[in-house]
């Protein structure tokens, strides 16, 4: 039994995952959420509807035994499947036959994590909206929506798990050399849909699927009801924008011309792109992550990133797992606890969002590009020869839990070594075994 | 005779030397600042009190008339004048003997161009602060401190030029996908005094003079009055940190193990080291610079630097100078105006903000370095050879109005090809005309 009392700020993916874990140790926990529980309301507009789980993600519900549960609600997605502007596919496996991102509701698993935070003995307040912050005292004044009455927290730790943009971290922001950066890429995303068909999925449902059309791009992932959530990425403003975008009838042009097999399983698509809202794709970084070591951030609090990596959720359930092993390290030093968290996580959210970014590109473009398809079966032999020495970067990311900033690291020697091969060799057909032992030794030179 | 009206908020020197330069090409310029005239009371605590004046600077200067006022009251300084540990001098020449960078002090020059500003014609109010503003309009709430009665400036542009913590800059923060980052480094600034003695400089006038110590530095700039204006640079947190010094024995202590020779012209060290405050250094980028095409910012509002390059009053300047250039080319088309003018200037913000944090590192370690000051050599024979081919960094940053991104840009390249040069060569001396000719030739290969 630990007598120490949390606060936790945000009733998020980050934020009840982080409750659970804590009440299932022990800890007294106080969960706040301005909004409605996600058991009785449904989700808020304009947040996306289903995400991919990852390693990282899977690694830290394992140690809150969640796994099981959430598997049950899982689609396993074992690769990408590609459509061209004819609609022709072509499916790139994300690693080998075991290896998969799994398609999870967001309002699903929201539900089961506030469910477990509950029966863990977590403390759960909703439409309980933070109003104000004392930093140095690691307390929060609590304002009751329903009642109007206000509540001091006075936790040993106050968490801020409340998201890009973060009450905690606003509070943070207002005391001397705050570091702080909030950064938009120029494209903004919509979500549309693909409904069942017959009863079935209309298209593939183990994949995750992505027309790629260089400045913008279309995806697809699989729902348990067998329907598709789609998101469509694309500039704000200029050519091929959402700004060009104002009629039915340009909809259906752009929907004819670049995703015409998506179009045909699309009924609702016009009436959806009217009616969805355009989101914004943001970055945030800031240090430090706690302020008098009375209080921390986690999750998007911490480092918002842009998803085109799959890393958002997984990045906020890592933090999770870490925090819950430094805790056990530092018994009740919250404060030095807190220190080693965000030296420790600093790196890591830093190098996630650049990798996040990065991917952008690789899905809107490169993923249809030939040379980088040989070099994708170069690295996945390479791999295979060498399991140990080269793991290819989307692995490392997704199907382990080496530290983001270290995954970077070798991600871009890994990209100047086979930036040199593809000087030499233009299909992975040509490399012989001498081939790939003298590649694989240029990461010892390095 | 121009019809345009315009609002500037904030007298510091960028708003006063554009608010002259509007006023005399006829505009009608209404300038705010919640400060009190400079005029009649001093400067506000805990700004710089002398800055260094450089090719930019003067070029903006130049264009209102008022290099020869400017002149009078500044002092050269040739180069830096470089101090070791046991007080032993030696002299790193700017450039050619006729190029210097001159020390002004902030209160004249601020007190000059706020004269030459109301001369021309722009209406000045001190003592009144922007309450509100009205994006979209580009209509600013003033509030007269002295009265207590409010104004609704109705401009064609608005224009902030209100500093690093601009109320424009904060008013656009709060729309849509705004892009904006603070970060402060590590370090922070106290501003000390070297008295004249016997009437007379205490040391070397026509100098920047520089104390460098690896993770800290001295640095102190000639007065009209024979003073010098000292500023230590210094952590504020860890070992050889502002935190370590807090009694008169521990500043003795410092200076008298790393900077006797400075210790011995500054009478009132200890009193000004707990009298003075210590300020923070911070970079400031944000993105774009105006919203609506009715507004804009300049100078730090847009970009605050570090000061190690110099270049903040300087890159302020050359803002002006730029805008007015632009506004001449669009007329009236403010809209259109302002989005030349950020398109132009943001990469050499950016860049600008870059070289400064770089050139901390330069002045407090490798100016003392051996290989640095051989390539120092080469790099100024390189350009005695080739003037218009090869231009060191330093030189295009403060004796040019070469683009800042475009110096940069060729810095690096520089940076690069003496980077290979050094690997073979120890010494300036060592290098013959052939060596010198092939140097050069690289800049084409790259």
């Amino acid at each position: 039994m630990n007598e120490g009392k949390m606060t936790v700020l945000g009733a998020g993916l980050s934020g009840a995952l982080l409750s659970t874990l804590l009440a299932q140790k022990g800890y007294q926990v106080q969960l706040f959420e301005k909004r409605s529980d996600p058991r009785t309301f449904g989700l808020e507009e304009g947040r996306s509807i289903n995400l991919a789980l990852s390693y990282r993600g899977w690694s830290a519900l394992e140690q809150a035994g969640l796994r099981e549960k959430v598997r049950d609600q899982a689609i396993a997605m074992r690769g990408r499947m590609m459509h061209n502007a004819t609609g022709e596919l072509s499916f790139q496996p994300y690693g080998t036959k075991e290896q998969a991102i799994y398609s999870v509701s967001r309002l699903g698993l929201s539900q089961l994590l506030v469910e477990e935070a509950e029966k863990a003995g977590a403390e759960l307040f909703f439409q309980h909206r933070c109003e104000e912050i004392y930093l140095n005292r690691g307390e929060a004044l609590i304002h009751n929506l329903k009642n109007k009455t206000d509540t001091l927290a006075q936790p040993n730790l106050l968490i801020g798990a409340d998201g890009a943009y973060s009450t905690l971290r606003t509070a943070m922001q207002k005391t001397p050399r705050y570091n702080y950066s909030q950064s938009y890429i120029e494209h903004g995303y919509k979500e549309l849909s693909i409904p069942a068909k017959d009863g079935d999925f209309a298209i593939e449902p183990n994949a995750l699927h992505i027309w790629p059309r260089g400045g913008y791009m279309l995806i697809a992932l699989p729902n348990a009801d067998k329907s598709f959530t789609c998101t469509l990425f694309l500039a704000y403003e200029g050519k091929e924008s959402f700004a060009e975008l104002n009629s039915p009838t340009d909809v259906n042009r752009l929907f004819e011309s670049q995703f015409p097999d998506a179009l045909a399983v699309m009924p609702q698509l016009t009436e959806e792109f009217f009616q969805n809202p355009t989101s914004d794709l943001v970055t945030i970084k800031c240090f430090p992550w706690s302020r008098y070591g009375k209080n921390v951030l986690i999750g998007d609090a911490a480092h918002a990133i842009v998803p085109f990596y799959g890393q958002g959720m997984n990045a906020g359930f890592e933090d999770c797992r870490i925090f819950m092993e430094l805790l056990a390290e530092h018994n009740h030093d919250y404060a030095k606890m807190v220190e080693q968290f965000q030296e420790l996580r600093k790196p890591d959210a830093d190098a996630v969002a650049e990798l996040a970014l990065q991917n952008f590109i690789e899905m809107r473009d490169l993923v249809a590009d030939r040379e980088f398809l040989e070099r994708k079966k170069m690295e996945a032999e390479l791999h295979r020869r060498f399991p140990e020495r080269w793991i290819p970067l989307y692995t490392m990311v997704t199907f382990t839990n080496i530290r983001y900033s270290e995954a970077l690291r070798i991600g871009q020697l890994q990209d100047c070594i086979m930036g040199k091969v593809m000087k030499h060799y233009n299909y992975a057909s040509e490399l012989t075994d001498q081939d790939y032992e003298r590649i694989v030794a240029l990461l010892d030179d390095e």
